[in-house]
C-alpha cells in the first residue's frame, strides 16, 4: 500500500457541552495542524498517489471554510460537539466528497481510503481513518 | 474508526543481557516519550473516543510506577530485558487493565484497540499495538 | 551562560481588532505550545539553572489562569489585542512575578533573564525576552 | 503486533516527466527524512523485533547507494518518476532483499511487513508498506 | 525584545567545489525548511512585531525565485558554493530588501534585526542573523 | 553572524545528590539529543561555518565516550550532579578542546562561540553557550 500525507492548519474557537469536558465547557479555542493521508495500493502512470498540489489546495479550501470561527455557531455543526475527533471525520468527508467531484482530478478515484489527523497540541491528536467508497 | 492520542514520558535506567545488544549491556538509560492511542469505530453521546482527562492521568500514573527508577530492580521485570518494544506492551497491559478496571470511565469499554509508541530519541521508537478484548 | 526551558500549553479564544489583522477579526482561537527558557552566567551549588520541577508548576498555574478562556472576557487583557507576541510578554511578566515572590525557590533569583516562546501552530510563533531584574 | 522503527536520511537531486508535477518538472533536489518501521506478532528470545544495530546500518548502506546523486542519471531508475512514493517502495524492496540476504540477523526472518515513510518537507511525505515474505 | 517566526520550505539541486564536501560535490538536492525571525524592541499600535500575513508572502515569494531550480544555473549565484549558510544569508539579504521597499508594510520599518534559519534535515541546520539597517 | 547546527544522541543513567532533585535522586536515565551551533561572522573560502562531517564526528566521539554509561561511575564526574545544564558545558568544553586540537580543521579556528543543547525530553532542554576563545 503506498500514502502520500499533505498538512495544514486551522485556528478556531468553540465550546463543548458535557460534564466530561470540565473547563473546555467554556468557550475557548484550538490550533489544529491537520494530516491528510490518501491511499492506494499501486500508484499511477505518473507514479503517484495523488496530485499533491491539488490535494494541498483542496486541504486548504476545506480548512478556510471554518478556520479564523467560533464554530458554535457554524450551523452545520448545530447541536455537536466540534471535538477534535468529530473533526478529524468532518475534513475525512470534504476530501471524500472532493474526490468525487473530480477536484484532486481523474486519478483519485483510485484512492482506496483516507487516515486524516488533527494534531491540537504538542501532546495531543485525534484522527478519523476510513474507506472513500463506502463514504462517498 | 477513529483514535484519540496522548502523550507523556519517563526516565529510566536500565541494562540488557545479549550480545546483541553490544554496548547497551552496560547500564544505561533512557527518556521515553509515550504515546498510547486508543481506537474504537463510533464515539460516545459526547462526540468522543474516550475522556482525554483521565486518558492523561491514567498514563501518568502508569508511567509513575516506573519513573525515575533502574528498572534492572524493579520485581515485575525480573529476568526479562526491558526493551523498548517490551516496554510498550508493559504500558499496553496496564491501560487494557485500567480501561476493564473502570479507571477511564464506562465509555472507555467501547475502545476496541490500543496502539502504545515509545521514542527513545529522534532516530528510533518501538510500539505494541493489540485489541483490548483479546488482552483484558 | 547556562539555560533550562520548560513547555507547556493553552488552548484559548480571542478575536483583533485592526485591518491588519483580516479574518483574525473574528472570533477564533489557538493553542499555544509555551517554552520558558531561563538564563544564568553560572549554576548553583547543586549543579542546575532552577528547579525544573518549580518552574513547570509556575508555568502551568500562570497558563491555567486563561486555559480554556475567550481572552476577550478577561479584564486585565481589556482594549488589548492579545497577539501571540503581547502574551509571550504575558507569560514573561508572571514568571518575573513568580521569581520575585520566591515562588521558584531561593536559587531562582539568581536567573538573569527569560525568553518565553509561544508556538501558534507549525509555521508561526512568537517570543518576548527580557532581563528579570529590569522587569521586576 | 510489535513495530521498531529506525531513521536517516538522504540528499538527492531529480526531475519529473509529466504535466502533474508543474515546476517540478524542472531539475530540483530534496532530502528525505527515511523511517522504516518493522513488525513481527511476537518478540524474539532477546525481547526484541529487530537488532536495531543493524538496521540502522542496513539503512544507511541502502540510502548510500544513491544519496549525494542525481537520480535522472541513475541507470536502475532510467524511465522512472521518482517520486517520494516511487523512492518509499525502492527502499522498502532494498529492506527486503536486505533480511532475505541475513545481513540484520536470523531473527529478522520473523519480521512479517515493514512501512517505509519518506519526509520531503515539515507539510508531506509519502509511505509504501507491505507484507515481506511476499514481495521477497 | 519582542519576535515573529514564520517557516516556509524549497526543494532544490545544486553541488559544491571544494574537496571538504566530499560526496557533496556530486550533483545532489535539498529540502530546506526556513524560518525567518523578526526582532523589534517594542510592539506597533497593534500589538504585532510585523504583518504576519505579510511577512509569510514575502517568504513564499522569496523562494518561489529559487525553488524547483538547480542552484548550479541560476546566474546570481555564479562562482559561490551554495552552502545552507550562503543561502541563509541570501533570504536574510532578501527580507531586508522587501522591508526597505515596504512590501512587508510601514510598520516593518521598525523591525531591528532578522535571523534565518535553514534546516536541511532532521539532524543539521545553518543560520544568518544581523541587523536590518546596517544591510539595507 | 553566521550559524551551523549539528544533531546526535546519547543514552545514560545517572542519579542526583540534593534534595532538589525529588525522585531524581535515585538511579535513573535519560536520553539526550544533542544540538552543537557553531557560530562565526563571517563564511571561510569554501562558503561554511565549519565542515560539517568533522563536527558531527566529533560530536559522535565525544559523546561515545560516556554513551550508554553509568555516569555516577565515570571518574570525570566524581562529586558532581551530572545535570543536563552540567552535560551541556561538558560537550561545550570537549568541542572547544578539539577545535583547539584541529580536530576539526584549520577554518574551525574562526568559530568564536558554541552554543550547545541537550533536549532530556520533549518538554525540556538545557544549554550552555560561551566563546571558545576564553574557554580553550
Amino acid at each position: 500500500m503506498y500514502t502520500v500525507t499533505v498538512r495544514d492548519h486551522m485556528m478556531i474557537a468553540h465550546s463543548f457541552k458535557g460534564e466530561v469536558f470540565g473547563p473546555a465547557q467554556r468557550l475557548h479555542g484550538a490550533t489544529f495542524v491537520v494530516d491528510v493521508e490518501f491511499r492506494r495500493p499501486e500508484l499511477d502512470a505518473d507514479g503517484i498517489v495523488v496530485d499533491i498540489g491539488r490535494a494541498g489546495d483542496t486541504l486548504k479550501r476545506l480548512l478556510a471554510e471554518i478556520n479564523y470561527r467560533n464554530l458554535d455557531e457554524v450551523p452545520a455543526f448545530a447541536g455537536k460537539n466540534t471535538t477534535t475527533e468529530f473533526l478529524a471525520r468532518h475534513v475525512f468527508s470534504g476530501i471524500v466528497a472532493a474526490i468525487g467531484a473530480g477536484e484532486l482530478g481523474p486519478g483519485a478515484s483510485a484512492v482506496e481510503s483516507l487516515k486524516v489527523t488533527l494534531h491540537e497540541s504538542h501532546v495531543a491528536s485525534a484522527s478519523y481513518e476510513g474507506r472513500v467508497r463506502a463514504a462517498a
